[in-house]
């Protein structure tokens, strides 16, 4: 029962991955709040610290908590370097405090408090023995100055001495401390890990020759200021290695590939080399090289694909053989999901006896293109892989690189999804793709910004992808398309687009047939190389330059816990906002979940919560269309027709002018 | 990089208090749920297994977990002691089920499955290898059979042997089992700790004399057929030591008593003896112990009250003064809560340098009560002494007498009152007593019995104690009395009243008046004897009665953590259900908790969620009255008239006889 004498409780400091068996993910320079239950029995003044530092340093940095409401106690920190920050709670009975603040009582009611005073010397007394120099002689000083014929007639001014308090917080009696028995860990992310904006593009589809011939980096160099113009600042490329031709699937996913088929970009491996290799149509090394430093010139960081996955001509299939799954036949198990067979893939063994090798070998691989200049890597299917070897690559990774960027593309069911972001991945797809209803997308997203899922996993939105055109944009038409383009832009800071197909609102899928489903594009440019006439009328590009301008310029846009849904009584009307911390930036979007009618509510918002007074109006200004309106404090009107744009996103500015503005009202 | 081929995840595992730093609590013989998140990368089958054992044996009791919806999977154990059990979780990849599922898959595809049958025949193999004796051989013969001819040709009698599944489930192949890193600790408790049901009573009371003379142990035998016939099983009396003449407090607490005052049962200790001893007007050790045997024959524990504080006059007080703060004037420090003070109570100083001794004198107080026949205790203000000293002591205590129950008198801040229950006590007093409208009422039990708390905290409620006459019960008449006493009755399964203050509706306060406040009792018994007239016409006795007999003949109302509200269109109506998991008992609770007039409202039951089958009608038989009424699917009416009886108790019978149970329409 030696603990008994421990009597502060310090439980549930937050943020708190699973016990701290995971960090929490935050970017560079944030304000991390850190909470905590912080109690004790009967009426016991305390103190708490949070501590925190850079994982590896020794010394902790020490900021006061103060207590809020219900036992909850808070401090911030702010991070200044990427990689892994540490942060535990500690707390104590502050005996002085305590003492001071009944002693105040005491004098309020006139009682007699020479006793008192003279438990306030002992307790100064005993500080300056922790003490040193010029603080022990003074704490000396005011313990004799307590037990003075002075003190005990005018108690008040010896016991609120600022010197006092000043000097017993600096030595404080830490006898009682209890420290939390969890360091926990806290991963400290880039900027752009939190906020960007992908364009996924085929570069072999840039030559932009009609009829189509195989593109080029040099081509998508020559692309740079389409995407730039539009506000992306990540391109992501599918795999740019070497194409198998065993087994190579022909257009529209044909089982045997016609003679001029390039194949899928997935099939990675071929005689020309395997994943540290580039397919010989698409360049040079050197010329990839030189697409990434283009690209960074206009602001746009180059994201390759990472599909840990061979054709069967990889050249590791006859050098490591040990490394995929060998048959009793003598043949190696191509991918298969029963009855469903991929033969022009070979999965890895992960679960082989020289996985040590195979792991080494494919850190070393994405170290490679570290090395060339890739800062960002989106992992292909990384929920058929083991979740501790994703948790054991990255951690690798980013310990000589904190600022690397993985983006899971995982859709499988949630805890493996959550799983993968808690064991590293920076970014993650979600069901965003397949969320078209109103309740549909506030259930879904307030699990991701309100929920303890806030604290490792970073949606990256996606309308589309090569993989999926939904059946939302195939029958939505063009405003289907910007609807789609507007909320992935708004309710998450990271979003992407496949593009040109999305930006031209292609929107034919194949038609279902065997081994095709409701959701492949016809022609797919994943087997073959497709020509796109980017000034067709029809295009959406001036939203997407729209929507990304108005994302630079509201910070409040560029984080993703801060969504707030507000109701509205219509089920066609989404309503939402986001604003900064400091309420400088508040926007209110309000979509028309209808890509086919008009529709209109009246909306009421919460104006005191997002920190505006109330006045008599505000002005709303639609950052999409520039139209300005004046709101007041009840309910205010929404009119949205898809035909125009079917999305408003409204900066709120804060004030009007009034006649009291004018000089002779005063 | 050892761990990668470790690819199973467990998380989440439930019960869970604290990631497992406190028990869970269940009563003995439940049927413990344990639920797990288990998942894998890909698409292989996992076994997984429930492991569970009393604390301290060796061996883990298996049982195989099912697999629910996302992820989720589930397994039941039925603790048959007291004590504390232990559990975990553990998982592997079923490689056997996964080649069974997908060679199943490619049968029905008509593949061919040659080669899958020579993989399925090494995996058996290698069973027979883990396999002794006969099972052994049979594998062995097994495995050949997967290799034959007629294997190769109709496989599928042979992939479905029922032997085989058999075997191989028996000599699993656990190169892949990931064991939860956590045991969990689940404290099992005796079933009264969760259906209770408890009279407070003053011993000194019960004398039945007018002008009231001192009560005895023998006075309170009599006094037992009052209580039994109510219903209740817990009698329990305020402390029963030697009260201190110094400082004691006089009648309406006034500072100084008068010559006759008895003076307040919890100042504890004068020259007769302290915490171990009997008050000598309440009779002797023998009479106590013969209370005791005498209740338990109708059925009633006697709990004890544990007031951890002294008198002046308490022996301890010279005989080990080490255990109080002594102040820089030799005096030692009374109970304060400046500006006030209680000079008739020593609090003990639990953070003395003696606080090892201090402990142990008080465990041992528990101890040599307990060794009366005491099992139940009523711990005062518990949350005044360090909650680390009541975790040791209630441990040292239930470590040998795991069947005591503790009930925590803790009004004070939320998370100090679940740190109490986690930390060991059984039942705790809760907010009920100031929570009188829907809302509140619909909040606070959401909070108990829908979050984590559920888990650890047992609410036992109190309409009324002798410290709190509340306002609700002061203004309402006898139908807030009525109302409150089986709204407690009903919405936990422990409860209790303060009497006979309660039966007879006892609600004049104490007027605001210096040290005084709102909800204390005119004359109240703390500090004088009283006399009742138990028999007067407008006690509420009756319905106490009825009450008490619905909660023993329905076991829905013997639980707490199935209470589940519905809604219902207007503020004054509460709906609240619970049943038990096999639906054979279903109670349906409606109040109204306005004491002053009847309402009415539509109310509709969920009746597919309470296991009821969509029928024409329904019998609702409201337990209090005895009234019966057909109630269809849809709304039904109901109408409460508090001056008849605020609260009506359903039982749902399950199905009305129609037409159809007739022999000749069939």
């Amino acid at each position: 029962m030696t603990d008994i004498i421990k009597r502060v409780v310090i439980e549930n400091v937050t943020p708190n991955v699973d016990g701290g068996r995971f960090p929490a993910r935050r970017v560079v320079n944030d304000t991390v709040v850190v909470t905590a239950d912080i109690f004790v029995d009967g009426h016991d003044r305390l103190s708490a610290r949070l501590l925190h530092r850079k994982a590896g340093a020794n010394h902790w940095e020490k900021t006061p908590m103060q207590p809020q409401v219900n036992d909850l106690w808070q401090a911030v920190f702010i991070p200044c370097e990427l990689g892994i920050y540490e942060y535990t709670v500690t707390a104590w009975i502050d005996r002085f405090e305590t003492w001071r603040s009944q002693i105040e009582k005491k004098i309020d009611d006139d009682q007699a408090v020479a006793v008192e005073l003279m438990e306030g010397a002992a307790m100064v007394t005993e500080a300056a023995g922790r003490a040193q120099n010029e603080d022990a002689e003074q704490l000396h000083l005011l313990a004799g100055r307590l037990l003075s014929e002075e003190a005990v007639e005018q108690p008040t001014a010896f016991v609120q001495d600022t010197t006092l308090s000043l000097l017993m917080a600096r030595y404080p009696d830490t006898g009682t401390q209890i420290d939390y028995p969890k360091i926990l860990p806290l991963r400290i992310e880039p900027h752009k890990a939190l906020y960007s904006t992908w364009y996924e593009m085929f570069p072999r589809s840039c030559a932009d020759t009609d009829p189509p011939s195989h593109g080029t980096f040099k081509d998508c160099i020559k692309r740079l200021p389409y995407i730039a113009g539009m506000g992306f600042d990540v391109l992501y490329l599918p795999p740019i290695h070497p194409i198998g031709p065993s087994h190579r699937k022909g257009k529209n996913n044909a089982i045997l590939a016609g003679p001029g088929d390039p194949g899928s970009p997935w099939a990675i491996g071929s005689k020309e080399g395997g994943h540290k290799d580039i397919h010989p149509e698409l360049g040079t090394l050197a010329d990839f090289r030189d697409l990434l430093a283009k690209a960074r010139e206009y602001g746009i960081d180059i994201a390759l694909d990472m599909a840990f996955q061979c054709s069967p001509d990889h050249p590791y299939v006859s050098d490591h053989p040990e490394w995929f799954h060998s048959r009793p036949d003598g043949t190696i198990q191509y991918a298969e999901n029963p009855p469903k067979k991929y033969q022009d893939i070979y999965p890895f063994a992960f679960d082989c006896a020289h996985y040590d090798s195979l792991g080494r070998e494919l850190l070393d691989v994405v170290q490679y293109w570290i090395d060339q200049g890739v800062r960002i890597f989106r992992v292909d299917n990384p929920h058929t892989k083991p979740l501790r070897f994703w948790e054991w690559l990255i951690a690798a990774c980013k310990e000589q690189n904190p600022e690397i960027i993985f983006l899971a593309e995982a859709f499988t069911r949630p805890k493996t999804m959550y799983r993968l972001a808690k064991g590293g991945f920076t970014q993650s797809y979600t069901y965003f793709t397949w969320r078209n209803l109103k309740w549909e997308i506030q259930n879904y997203f307030d699990t991701l910004t309100r929920t303890s899922v806030k604290d490792f996993f970073w949606p990256n939105l996606w309308p589309n992808t090569p993989d999926i055109l939904p059946e939302f944009l195939q029958l939505g038409g063009r405003p289907a398309f910007i609807l789609r383009l507007m909320l992935a832009a708004t309710l998450s800071s990271s979003y992407g687009i496949y593009g040109p197909a999305f930006e031209l609102c292609v929107n034919k899928p194949l038609p279902p047939n065997g081994e095709a489903y409701g959701e492949e594009y016809m022609d797919s440019e994943k087997f073959e190389i497709a020509h796109w006439d980017l000034n067709a009328s029809h295009t959406i590009r001036p939203f997407i330059t729209r929507i990304n301008r108005i994302r630079r310029e509201n910070p409040a846009l560029q984080q993703t816990r801060n969504l707030i849904f507000h109701p509205v009584d219509k089920e066609e009307m989404l309503c939402f906002s986001k604003y900064t911390d400091d309420f400088s930036n508040i926007i209110f979007v309000a979509a028309n979940l209808d890509p086919h009618h008009a529709h209109s509510a009246w909306v009421r918002l919460p104006f005191e919560e997002m920190g505006i007074p109330i006045e008599k109006s505000f002005q709303m200004h639609d950052l999409v269309s520039d139209a300005r309106y004046l709101w007041h404090e009840d309910y205010n009107f929404l009119e949205i027709d898809p035909q125009v744009v079917p999305v408003q996103v409204f900066r709120i500015r804060r004030r009007m002018r009034t006649e009291n503005d004018f000089d002779y009202f005063m």
